[in-house]
């Protein structure tokens, strides 16, 4: 499981404490190619002018990279139409986006809101703080002993009551997939529409929205290769058409008078102010590596890891592994804790070893309710990672274990 | 009035159209210096990972350099405490901070807001829109003869009834800077507070937040030497500590239930989500560049080529230039038009001489009806502009008179 990409990024060279660095935090940000980096360095150094409002040269050569970027996140994502792209600062702007205007449109009072216990707070505080600002009703679709969802419980929470369900693609802490498409017609059947969180999906998956029945896709741009501040929300065209601006400013207007204005049309309606123009050029040239080394090809490697890391950490005695035990059932988001020792001594203990984890509620606290623990470690792949990383992040739980136990390391 | 900057600016080296580019759209967006590109191309190869809520050595390096930036942010504005900075993906994003959250809690039917008709579309819309839904009343501060505020005016509109008085800094096209002292005194005589949009002023000249009396002062990174998509909102510490949320998600909260959350403090509260981290450092570095340079001396600078342009183009034959024409009245913002061509039409015969200028209506449509014109062509400096292209701008003004006469050039 060696693999020809972890040269592409010049950061995973680099001795941490000493130590070979292995990168196993991808599911709080992924790593940049030199690619990607010097895309964006291109860009400063030859044709950074702010877009749609110039006529010179410049202005012309950055509007042109920045809609051909959102091109290319419409075919990435396999959208109908490239207007169905709207650029944000974020997923969690993008789904802030969603509960603002969508949401706040349609939810009234006794309406009812499904989403599950597994979702990351940005998908799940928008949606409770919409549902008590308007006397709407939250409800929650529990996962089995597996940290698998509860669909015989979908069913039944999704009613003609229901008006949108929102729920995440993959967890990022359980590491499991949801059935989008399933539940995305189980909402269908009751007029609701299906907001999906693709944060930790789409640099690990092929990702088709038509394919899915979502209505809007949101992710970011940072765990995708791409640089900071730069995410991405799809919606379906008929539903953008009829929604009202997100934020008020520059580009996002027909006309503007004294004390009336009028919006353009989607997407621009939603894109307010100048966008993160270098972060989406960026995010399109993190896409164009991604197509080169082949999402499937990513998805394959990155469950080769799987099968090799899930069953040797499950059987370590004293190490608890929260979410399905079953590499087919299970992405590269493995949360765990040992026993007697604290997630974040845990986290500080593996980078003494090079090997860089999370520790903490991972911004999913009802989860961690749920699960009974206040907090986990989690170790997190992406498809640049390889054997080495996984024998490392082995060796060093065992390390830590030791060093706990004797006090010596 | 040669100076040593330009040549730290790497995209200026081009030439466009076989001419040397003067690139002269400083106020729609601003070139970056090598440091800047430098330091974020850094930050990605050796530092980058997420910030806050990891203890690896990567985390804590990003972290410590983020938080770094916001100090050097509020030294750059000088602010009493770092935790009055809060990161937004631009001056757009900061305004509607203010609107949707302060705004939203003190505005009720029957209040007042008073802002000018000198406002971007982002300090004018979210007011709008704000005052419509909450049954509030917009007043505008108009402009003299000169293009500047009627201080008279402006004393008899702000009343007790007031809440909010928002401003702009420095108008986006007229060049005019504001008495924001005078209106920060008179609005806090009506126990009113005040809004700056620094977005025209940040990069221009020294500023200081608790000088001027600004309770909030919005600016963007990328108008100030920054990568795009990265923005501050300063806020006086009482104000934003008794504001609610502005989006929901990771790292704003305190504690989060499946029926209720709590929050986190200021700027937390306002960060939701992954922030645009590599575009904050950045933000730092153009800071440290631009105190290098020192903010005096780069309004000096500018001044100077103002005190030589401004005359020389308003004494051309059939050009009229909007806003004062007395240089000491006038920072490098400088509007105007040519009898009988569309500005459009001026813009791109510019281009093609290598002035890169904006043509339109500036996002500022309620000020273009108030000047009586649909659009200007706006040419916008910097310090790293220099006399060879003023005197090119002129030179390429002459030459679309005589071709748009004569039909050659």
């Amino acid at each position: 499981m060696s693999n020809p990409w972890r040269d592409d990024f010049p950061i995973l060279k680099q001795r941490v404490n000493d130590e070979r660095l292995a990168y196993l935090d991808n599911a709080a940000t992924s790593q940049k190619p030199q690619a990607v980096i010097d895309t964006v360095t291109h860009f400063y150094e030859h044709d950074n002018a702010n877009v749609h409002r110039g006529v010179h040269t410049l202005a012309e050569r950055s509007t042109s990279r920045y809609e051909e970027a959102r091109r290319k996140v419409q075919q990435f994502i396999h959208a109908q139409r490239s207007d169905e792209i709207i650029f944000t600062k974020g997923c969690t702007d993008s789904l802030n986006l969603v509960t603002s205007t969508y949401g706040n449109q349609v939810i009234h009072a006794g309406d009812e809101i499904v989403i599950t216990i597994m979702e990351h707070h940005s998908n799940l505080i928008p949606w409770q703080q919409l549902a008590k600002q308007k006397g709407a009703k939250l409800k929650y679709i529990d996962i089995d002993e597996n940290g698998q969802l509860k669909m015989d419980q979908a069913a039944r929470l999704i009613t003609d009551r229901t008006k949108i369900v929102a729920v995440t693609h993959i967890s990022n802490v359980l590491g499991t997939v949801n059935p989008i498409q399933q539940l995305a017609a189980i909402a269908h059947q009751h007029h609701a529409v299906i907001v999906v969180d693709g944060a930790q999906a789409v640099a690990h998956l092929p990702v088709n929205v038509q394919e899915l029945g979502a209505d809007f896709y949101a992710f970011s741009g940072h765990k995708m290769l791409s640089p900071t501040g730069i995410g991405v929300l799809y919606g379906r065209h008929n539903l953008l058409a009829k929604m009202t601006p997100y934020q008020y400013g520059g580009e996002m207007i027909a006309e503007v008078h004294q004390q009336e204005s009028t919006w353009a049309e989607p997407p621009f309606r939603f894109e307010a102010g100048t966008q993160n123009i270098a972060g989406a050029i960026g995010l399109g040239a993190a896409i164009d590596y991604l197509n080169q080394v082949g999402m499937d090809k990513i998805q394959h490697h990155e469950q080769e890891m799987v099968k090799d890391l899930l069953p040797r950490i499950v059987k370590m005695p004293g190490v608890t592994v929260y979410g399905p035990h079953d590499a087919d059932k299970h992405t590269g988001v493995i949360a765990f804790n040992i026993d007697g020792i604290h997630p974040h001594d845990v986290a500080t203990a593996l980078d003494m070893d090079g090997v860089a984890v999370r520790a903490g509620h991972h911004c999913a606290q009802p989860l961690m309710e749920r699960l009974g623990v206040p907090a986990t470690v989690r170790a997190s792949l992406a498809f640049y990672n390889d054997q080495q990383d996984i024998d490392q992040l082995l060796a060093a739980i065992q390390d830590t274990k030791e060093f706990f136990k004797h006090g010596t390391r």
